[in-house]
């Protein structure tokens, strides 16, 4: 099951799958089945309806284009379907007919069958998140001295190793995998409160029905939350986050790519960003679906925020705007995982390149430290004021600044040649690049609990 | 062709079909075909190609699943699509097969391909329009006598009309719609600039293409905007608004029909919001999907807009995120006017509620006349003293306002009898409101133009 | 220090005094006198000079128009406070001033600075927060008998007890508020990491340095992570749900409010709300501050989210964004919180008037049941056709749908007298009300971990 | 009035200034001392009274710290300064202070004081914005001649020249800016209702108070529309968009102004990017600021139009929560403004690097070209297979394309010499560039209206 055209570079296969109309009709159908088993246990209906409505719910053949124009104007999915299931209990057997939907109401039936549906999406997110954070995990060691220019507003800032860069990205990813997890776990319980969240029509089973209706589905009971809409809003802000960070990398590596600096490279692949006639050119397409996923989640997760605003016991807009929100959110944080764990493996690194436009600084990226390692001798302006001039000369004549410094008496009177001659290796300046990357990867069980 | 399940509320029948595979394929094909057939107009490729070309783009056969796929990994339409279509001519002829696409981008396929989509969801919104337009002039017209309670904060205010209520629904709808008008204009551009926007492939024959090529598509030409996109931005913006005064207009009449205010109701409708088991009763199912896209509206211009900031000759993220969010803004705005079209045509209103709310509040609503009665003879501060201690008595007595002022000689020192009588009568304090009426329906010829 | 008039509705005192000019400028000067010290303790620069600088940072005396001024030229405020801070050393001690700043950049103070304000902002939000649990943990108990209608889509349902609908309140307040207690502690993080993140400029001394920092500023020690921005998305995201949730409070409030339904009331309070025209009346003045955050917060979410794709090692525009968004949304939870502890310690209940309103429906809330009952006995089709029935001759005669259904042979022959009559108790028709009431209350500690 | 650190980053000085507690205080007064002209000259209240008031709110004096703080406890401004005004008046004329605020309701002082706000606004943004045209015109006129590479996907594609491109930058500024100046003409409007917009309490006067008090404050007249707030919110969008065209804008500039590509570079300017210790190094300090504000302006025009949907005659809620998201982004397109203008006019281009970065591309970028012509003469298949050979081959070597075609015998049977020589010179790949950007640079008058 492919995506459609109009966005087919809003999800992946898997997803596109997982949010179609058969995926979605059997997650409410699911709901049906589960509820009438629940009930027959708990002997609130028979046992033989129970069967006679699982077995109608399993069976399919129902017409999903006649559903989907009866959802849009009974406003939820809820009715339609139940009515559909209903009618095709009728032709199995008359009397079950009538237990079909037994005590729940439409939100029951749309908002557990969601979390049905996001409970199916976490293994496939957990998959390609578990991706990127393996091969970022390996390319933060293997290139633990690989040393690049940082770059601060895009300008260049003292050296880093790609190793710490690639340490930072991973541990981003973890954190907001680990998040996305938590907020995954709590918000995947079943929705089952009837017309006003009280079970009246159940009487005194009503707990009963839940906690087995829960089992059932394999989610977790709730309390009915049909205007309490904060758990799915934490899932849907985690999934908000991890696209920031995703897209983050996502824009590194596209600067990284660009003919200029040509340091990292995002894998070719098929039918993905090579050109025909440009073969030694790669377009970044995983980073640009990622980016384009990026753009889009932020304003996903303002309208689902704003529509938490829902009145008494079922709101009035506010919660028939959710389903596509949600999907479209979940779908964005599929592409945006699945493009960088593809990029996060493949991606192909080029370190002569990197230790080349450092080198084309001549040094500038090192007055930070000249200028500090004068200061403490001669005073910060003074310093200052040697520095510039060193710069601009270094600027003007081509030559590195520590060559230049080396010629400046004011400079050498104070710094020794060993210490100049340093400024030329930018592994010497360093610090706790190598500390702070081994940190961030840590396993979990080392680090600190968060609470 | 319905909507999926996973956005039925989220679309209308119409809006679905535009936004399917087939339409969107099909406004693809559309684009290669006049292309080919503006070039072979220009000398740049052959007629008998272009006719090759225009004929299997309209054969169509089109495997739309993997288009989809191939899409995905392309990061853009346009490449799978010109290579499927240049495989179709090449079994008809080869030759031809060459000129397929000739001198395009795949922008310059996805971009004006959009644009042919947005011409024709504008007849679709714009008749839903009118509908709301017509109904709610009706509306006014028939009510310009109908008083009612002004509310503000949701509380009890001076009276107003139901007629100047309507007229002003109507205006903001009538200034959205002629905005929207103005922004689709603006935005119904073809797309045509090439690799770089310069069309340096067709030599000097650009500009006479991009003409043909337009006038072949019935659009208006322009200079490629591959990375400017402010006239989309504009639409989107403008689809944005209108979608806020539908949604306003539908939080009035929901909040109407609550069981306690019951002054006005939406049509049942088949399918619609009728209960079977409360048959005097409607839920507000027309509005609720108003509300729900106004609930998801903001966060998809927000989306847009963060999507301007592309890169140079085309964007890395930006542009790719874009088909999604207007595809969804537009289908927003479409059901937005579809279910308050029905609405407005059929509203039923209680005029004797109206009234019978406005008297509930036992003249409270006139306090503030009352006190300005007083004020221009005794001041403010005694005023205001005298009308809270009326105010009181009528809270606590049950008596109306002007009663309990009509008993204190404080007040009937000032007020004479027939003033005093008058504060009972609602449609003696309705001020302006007929003025302000009237002056919202005038046609837009007799109103100043805005520029 | 009170708000701005520009925003005056957006904040409330304390927290706008948290971010006022003083307050703010002196969370960076912390950051400077603790990085001295700690940099002293570390022996990286010399104790004396370490003192001289935290002198002259707790001493003030700053020229705030200058620093604004700059910090806008400058684009961070890091720059013109670390100048202005060495400027007010060097007068007492020249040679301390080089010291200044050591080692870190204009980004670890702003950050730091930033920590050390929302650390300060917790205890204001957790106190409000803390009254509304309080306030509506105690609404619920005392009012868990209190029947009243639910209310679905703003339509009547099936009856509840307002003790069900506080405990729903208070489940989603303290849920949210743990997740941003959560969400707070995990962003409560220095931020050191000097020009490019390694510290390269304090050699090995980094991380001691680091560690005497954090420490001395009483926030937790972190990897520099001057472009991840995950923790703060959390923290902002934690505060947008929350804010939601006061929100679906407030706009219950103030629905319950309206004269038509007159359930509850807000306080007045001094300067809020009363009208001294209109003595009995209350506007909704805490709720529409409360819904004016909820309707600004999604869209600063939003923001800080599309902030997060931040370039390098330090970002061109996204980090530049983030102070102004994360002190809004902060402020926008901090007027909930205010405004909504308010409201839940002085709300009046008029709980006749509940019953009043259910009466109203004249059972029509309870044809659900008694569908149900008919349904087990006679097949769903006819039990709706008999309840639609009797419906409308409720609604015609104005008589209670039990009345009219106990006039009905064919329920009659079904449905025991006494089962009819319980169709007018509400009490009898609640379900599980007290035990998903009861449920919500329990105390973190009986509840299921959520991890 | 320089900006509060908070918001340092996100307004200018004049704008600073203009939201600024004062500024505010006195907009809302000029409303009370017109409305006083307005009504006097109507014959509504004594000439005398509407003196006393008109100098009394002329006077100033009030506490403003008291004002902001009964401003949050009343929920609207007007409430608090009409109150501090009518204390004014009273200590100099006990009978006029009963004429304060006559008729007016709190949110018409408080709308029209923002529209007044707001009119100011325009001048300040239209400054800088005209500045931003002017320059980019001329750079467009400067270096229509200078060739650099295309840029797709931040990968090289084939040439175009800076003229055209600063000609795109303009076209979108001046459509922005047009549509801006358009949004504000129609959203410049007093706003003057009394309680329900209806003015009853100004019995027949109400429309002509409404025109004198339109003329004497230089506004528009229009009918109240307290609840249909669509032209702000146009306004608001319109905003939203020339940030999104400014963002681009800078964000190519802060791309070309990358060392490693290092083709432009904003002005230093005082205080700006300059960095005392990488003499020859700015940051792109403008174009920081200029990306903030494009990062926050989305998510604001998304809350206000989540704002819209105003309940009946005034909102709970949305109203409130407008003037922080109109101030913000109005600064937010001042800060952008402002920022891009000094860039826009201080642009220092490097033109020799444009062409070295070009022929860096070593012919890849002709690519398309040489592929295009083989394609009309041996057939696209063959012609890329050709191509791809050579690419890879020049990729290789290190040789230029076009030098390994010229190698190539099935080539050279198929181009001559003359034509592959051509391959080489960018400048003869320009296609229709400019006729492309001089067609953007006509003056308005010359363009086809847009209606």
């Amino acid at each position: 099951m492919p995506a459609r055209l109009i966005d087919a570079l809003a999800t992946t296969a898997p997803l596109a799958e997982l949010f179609s109309d058969r995926s979605v009709l059997q997650a409410m159908l699911e709901f049906e089945a589960a509820l009438a088993q629940a009930e027959a246990k708990a002997g609130v209906i028979p046992r033989p309806a129970a069967k006679v409505i699982a077995d109608a719910a399993r069976a399919g053949g129902f017409d999903i284009s006649a559903l989907a124009y009866d959802t849009f104007r009974a406003g939820t999915p809820g009715i339609p379907i139940s009515k559909a299931l209903a009618e095709a209990v009728r032709k199995a057997d008359k009397s079950a007919a009538s237990f079909v939907h037994w005590g729940a109401t439409s939100q029951d039936v749309a908002d557990t069958a969601l979390a049905l549906l996001l409970k199916r999406a976490l293994p496939i997110l957990r998959k390609d998140l578990a991706r990127i954070e393996g091969a970022l995990q390996m390319l933060s060691e293997d290139h633990k001295n690989t040393v690049m220019l940082g770059r601060t507003l895009l300008q260049p800032a003292p050296p880093i190793t790609l190793g710490l860069k690639a340490a930072g990205w991973f541990a981003g990813v973890r954190r907001g995998r680990e998040a996305l997890e938590a907020a995954f776990a709590d918000a995947l319980v079943i929705q089952f409160g009837g017309a006003s969240g009280t079970l009246a029509s159940l009487g005194k089973y009503g707990p009963a029905v839940a906690r087995a209706l829960a089992e059932e589905l394999g989610l977790q009971p709730a309390v009915p939350w049909h205007t309490q809409r904060d758990r799915l809003a934490r899932l849907v802000c985690s999934c908000g986050v991890l696209v920031g960070t995703l897209g983050k990398l996502a824009r590194d590596i596209s600067l990284l790519m660009q003919n200029e600096v040509a340091e990292a490279e995002e894998p070719g692949g098929a039918g993905r960003g090579g050109s025909s006639t440009m073969p030694h050119k790669r377009n970044p397409i995983a980073c640009s679906l990622t980016l384009a996923a990026a753009a889009r989640a932020p304003g996903q997760v303002a309208a689902f925020l704003a529509a938490m605003i829902q009145e008494h016991e079922r709101g009035v807009g506010g919660w028939q705007s959710e389903w596509p929100i949600v999907a479209s959110v979940v779908q964005a944080t599929g592409v945006a995982a699945e493009s960088m764990a593809e990029v996060a493996e493949g991606l192909s690194v080029d370190a002569k390149r990197m230790l080349a436009n450092l080198e084309a600084t001549q040094g500038a990226v090192f007055a930070e430290r000249a200028a500090m390692l004068l200061a403490s001798r001669i005073g910060r302006p003074a310093a200052h004021q040697l520095i510039e001039k060193a710069a601009r000369e270094s600027a003007r004549s081509g030559r590195h600044l520590a060559e230049v410094l080396a010629k400046l008496p004011e400079v050498t009177k104070h710094l020794p040649p060993a210490m100049l001659r340093d400024l030329e290796l930018p592994e010497r300046y360093l610090g706790s690049a190598e500390e702070f990357r081994a940190a961030q990867l840590l396993p979990a069980k080392n680090r600190k609990r968060r609470k």
